[in-house]
């Protein structure tokens, strides 16, 4: 719903020269207390949909730096995205700024009284006379519904369109969902740019610049990013709807990534594509943990529906646990090391053993900051992934002193071997 | 070191009322690819100096864009601290616009040519030619050695003094440290405020209004904030340095807070808070999960020497896991279910038995999205913890259908019942 607007004037026909602009209100923005995603998202977004985002400005609690930030956005861009300042207290000013942006005045709105006064009702409680402010909006402005929070958002016509929502990063997502996204789209006379975007694991960013840099030549009209997300890449193409080639780039770029390829999906995380594999055939994961320390286990079960295909986890950080837990033969550990591909395994089997799993994972590592060896330095981490049929063991050295970064990649790199193993068998 | 700056002319004496703007370049923060750290850690690092960050804007990657932002920014405010767009190739447009915004020439800097030089010698690596490109300084300015990254910082004092910083964030961070930081403080005639961070589980940001709402009146010139970082809150005291109250104020806050209080510095963690108990005693921590899926062990693991109090950890998430691997009777689990305080010190009791600890926590709970029940909705967890004559259980009711809040939560609330119970033993 885009209450009341009609887009007429300077926006009808505006296609693909839609400028925009976000403000961020608050003083804690300011202060480092908070940090902004909302422009974050809001910028994603917009050029998701093909908006040029021109710039972006931070004003605090002050109307004259409020109304300063949306003179300068409404004057050079087409469309005003602000968030925050709609509060019930002194110190929300939006209304106040926008109003005087725009030479009209403040009013008690009708409308955006009966929402706040629906939204307490609803809730069995009283307004207090504070939330009465929170309907105090410009004159001729549209109130737009806020169905997730008691602060209802509002939207102006006048050298721009600009759209001000709360600062509640919930709620500004389900208010730039129902009021923003399709006014920018009304907008439009076109379709917004195709994108696709590939996660990979195990290729850095100018590998894959080696492997798929030819793809723009090749295909006209597409256009192809990078990105890295340790200890992810990805690879976005993007292209104008009419452009054919698209879905053939899009086809070539998969073939070419092949397994190193885990996920064509922002919602979709490594985790998940294996959960894919193993509801597929119908079989369950243990997991036999030392430095990881239950950071794999997380990951797992950080997906909905994983007792599907999650058993069980050990965390056998100490010696002692891996021998009395999973089974590791003591002379394993007194001649190999418990960071060693040999307990690596010896672990995965232990785990497979003692569990309803058909696939184990076995991880043991030095993390770091101490324990590094000048044989086996921080960083260094074993893996076994163990199946029917399956036994196969791995060692990296992650190049990073970072105790984090060191168990987060081992995490990733466990899944992902794990991941390519599967892939391997077929389903 | 700061190169080069003689705190002369409009900076001299100018004490509290330093005013600063910062303005953060890149066409990547502008199309959401990049989220904005940056602005946000230079906000609280100015904010704690006690300067007044007055606004921010973000501009891309044209020189039109950077050079209004720069020069709005220096109009308004005594010190402006600008980040990136100072790499080598064309995008990279800062020295460029800061030169037009005070009118001078951009020529080749020897200083810095000879750093970015030196600096790929360390490595022994060649400078690319391209490279050359970030010596291209405004006239007049002065180099700051970035001894972390290739880009050479520069600072420039015209209207404003001008700190210019890469954008990659440790390169940033140091750049900060180094340069920006030490002039601030000399800048300022007097100690930066104080602070004091009181950091609380337990108690939401109401109940703390109420517990310490007296304090600014009873402690004249300290003042009182709070900040919800869900599952904690947050307490700060500040006050200007000669606030003879203060140290009383940080006594009485603690005094009240009592075992809410968990950590009194931003880098404490929950987890860490629970090994110095836990080290003070020489008793060691085993875990028994079921919804956390290995958050707990993963949280107490992110601790650098977790091997002297972390013992080991299962993930039982099936009830098979937990039967077989904890000796839960099948009865337990039949009568009670699966998520119950019965089920969860049953977990408790085996971990104790099966380990080197002395102590152990469990969780078990119903984490959603599915799997809720009128007497056990979604948000419903159980927790056991068992120690030297010690059994405790409880349930919680968290208030959410997040999955990953309420594993999160209760992550937190099953070590936050641990460190309760240590420190009603005494170390």
């Amino acid at each position: 719903m885009v209450a009341g607007v009609s887009p007429a004037g300077r926006f009808a026909g505006m296609t693909d020269s839609l400028r925009a602009w976000i403000v961020s209100q608050g003083e804690e923005l300011l202060t480092g207390q908070t940090l902004d995603s909302n422009a974050h998202f809001l910028a994603g977004r917009l050029t998701a949909l093909g908006v040029r985002v021109l710039g972006a400005s931070t004003a605090g609690d002050r109307v004259d730096a409020i109304e300063e930030a949306l003179r300068a956005a409404c004057e050079r861009a087409d469309v005003v995205v602000c968030t925050g300042g709609l509060g019930p207290t002194a110190d929300d000013l939006t209304a106040d700024a926008l109003a005087r942006v725009f030479g009209v005045e403040v009013e008690e709105n009708a409308d955006a009284l009966a929402q706040v006064l629906a939204r307490y009702e609803a809730a069995g409680r009283r307004m207090a006379e504070s939330n009465r402010r929170q309907a105090q909006l410009p004159v001729g402005c549209d109130v737009l519904l806020n169905p997730v929070g008691t602060a209802p958002g509002f939207a102006f016509t006048g050298d721009a369109r600009v759209f001000c929502l709360p600062g509640v990063p919930h709620e500004m997502r389900r208010m730039w969902a129902d009021h923003v996204d399709p006014w920018v789209r009304e907008q439009l006379d076109h379709e917004p740019p195709r994108r696709h975007l590939f996660r990979v694991l195990g290729k850095g960013e100018s590998q894959l610049q080696d492997l798929l840099g030819d793809v723009p030549e090749r295909f006209a009209g597409v256009e192809l990013g990078f990105r890295t997300k340790m200890p992810e890449n990805q690879v976005k193409l993007v292209a104008a709807p009419g452009v054919d080639a698209f879905a053939d780039a899009v086809s070539e770029v998969r073939r070419r990534l092949g397994k190193d390829l885990f996920a064509e999906d922002e919602s979709v995380e490594l985790a998940a594509a294996v959960a894919q594999l193993l509801v597929a055939r119908g079989e369950r994961l243990a997991l036999a943990e030392s430095c990881t320390g239950g950071l794999v286990g997380h990951l797992c079960v950080t997906e909905a529906g994983s007792s599907a295909w999650f058993d069980r986890g050990w965390i056998t950080y100490s010696n002692r646990a891996k021998r009395s837990d999973l089974g590791v033969a003591k002379d394993t550990l007194v001649a190999h090391g418990a960071v060693s591909e040999e307990t690596a395994v010896a672990m995965a089997r232990g785990a497979v053993e003692r569990s309803d799993a058909q696939w184990a994972v076995a991880i043991s590592g030095v993390a770091g900051p101490t324990g590094g060896t000048p044989d086996k330095p921080v960083g260094t981490v074993c893996f076994a992934v163990v199946g029917p049929g399956v036994e196969r063991t791995r060692t990296l050295r992650i190049p990073s002193r970072s105790r984090d970064l060191v168990r987060r990649f081992s995490a990733y790199a466990a899944l992902d071997m794990l991941r390519r193993q599967l892939l391997r068998l077929g389903s």
